[in-house]
């Protein structure tokens, strides 16, 4: 009945998109986006910008609203349970609203569809309960326009990297058994919450934007500013996803 | 004198450059193609037939012939570092021999050039001898493709990912701290060296291009199939190139 195309589009620069994701935005019968509810952030804005930059055909283009979620919930996986599903709900109507003989349905996803985003999970939901099939198409992530943009390595020689969150890392530290970590989903510099010593970080915001802000140096010289830079920034836009990498040194 | 471009270029499906990869490549004055002395696999006439599709200017293309690894030197991360220097010679010879002038040099790199890749040391040293400059342009990695391919997330809901190799998995285990692992440069299938009770694997070869093969199940049940499968392609091809992701079940 529907056929959903998860389209990765990088992280904020449509020239980040790859000719595959571009053929498959050309080749879907709808392009679902999400408006957010209480969205400071002006995504939904950048992915019509995308649309027109990038589309050579007429889809249709259907915003939906995404729910609130219930904070009345108090068990955290419960709550993000519950909310996938009523996104599940909202995709189907608004696809069945846009394209009731079925279809192509195209969605732009953030980065890549892999990394930590919910889009494939609420797929995952419809294709139980309806005739749905899914096809992911891969896009740059943040962690590789951090690297990118900084021009080093993700790892050091034949060495493992953990990616990983805000919260990981203020609960248990600096990953074990990686001396390279990326922290992604923190919005309060929880690098904060470890001992500097013998730590480099790598730090951009807004990464792949016009906007992009980097720092880097050892995390005890450069936290103080990457603190008061995320601040001032956050005033400015209204809002700042960022991201970094931590890496132990041998000196 | 020289500025050097290293364009992440995905991992052999030629749909998955991004506009970014093809404006730079197209921009260049020169590109440097390596051709690997004893190699089997066939990833220079990949190279050149991704510049055959989407080169619309003409920059000098350059062949260049990659050292042999002095197998001699014992210490491992000597025999690298020598032969890295002796890569970043070649490359200043090439440079200097195609564009005496000097100008933009493009670098058509594998998936993308943070990922386990020597490309970035390997400019870094021309860095610190010579008027070189240095831009990375990201690209899509075999861990997007590996993840798309099998339409999985990477991660579960807010949980850490640890990127490793064969050699890790088969020295210290299971990463500790997460509970999904991306395994890389890996000839051995040495998912081998795990229990692997309560582990999924979802294991590709030859990602994102024409014969792409992917298999997925718990570990215990169809590892014996990949180790058949990997031999196989191995044979047909004379290499093989795999990646997969294994997951620690709460089941
Ligand atoms: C919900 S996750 C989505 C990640 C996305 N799927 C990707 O591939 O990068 C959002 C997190 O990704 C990181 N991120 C995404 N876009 C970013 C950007 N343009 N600049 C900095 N960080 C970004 C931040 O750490 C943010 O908290
Ligand atoms: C030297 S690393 C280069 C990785 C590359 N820079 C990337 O971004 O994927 C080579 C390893 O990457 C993985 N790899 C690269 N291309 C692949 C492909 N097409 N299919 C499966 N694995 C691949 C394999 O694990 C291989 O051992």
């Amino acid at each position: 009945m529907y056929h959903l195309k998860l389209v990765g589009i990088g992280t904020g620069n449509h020239k980040h998109l790859t000719l595959k994701a571009i053929d498959a935005l050309n080749s879907v019968d709808a392009i679902l986006i999400p408006t957010k509810g209480a969205g400071k952030d002006d995504l939904a804005g950048l992915r019509h910008e995308i649309c027109t930059q990038i589309l050579t055909t007429q889809p249709k283009i259907a915003d939906f609203a995404l729910p609130i979620r219930d904070e009345s919930t108090r068990d955290y996986g419960q709550k993000v349970n519950d909310w996938h599903d009523a996104i599940a709900d909202i995709w189907l109507n608004t696809m069945q609203a846009t394209l009731p003989q079925g279809g192509t349905v195209g969605f732009l996803v953030w980065g890549d569809p892999s990394l930590y985003d919910s889009t494939l999970r609420i797929a995952d939901r419809l294709t139980k309960t309806t005739e749905v099939t899914v096809e992911v198409i891969p896009g740059i992530t943040s962690i590789q326009t951090l690297t990118a943009g900084h021009a080093i390595p993700l790892n050091e020689i034949n060495g493992p990297v953990t990616i990983t969150t805000g919260r990981q890392i203020r609960d248990n530290g600096f990953p074990a058994g990686s001396d390279t970590a990326v922290v992604m989903l923190d919005g309060a510099c929880s690098f904060q919450h470890l001992d500097p010593t013998g730590i480099h970080i790598y730090w951009t915001a807004y990464a792949g934007m016009e906007n992009e802000i980097r720092r880097s140096g050892p995390l005890a010289e450069v936290q103080a500013d990457i603190i008061d830079t995320r601040a001032a920034a956050r005033a400015a836009h209204g809002w700042c996803m960022d991201i970094y990498l931590l890496r132990r040194t041998a000196e």
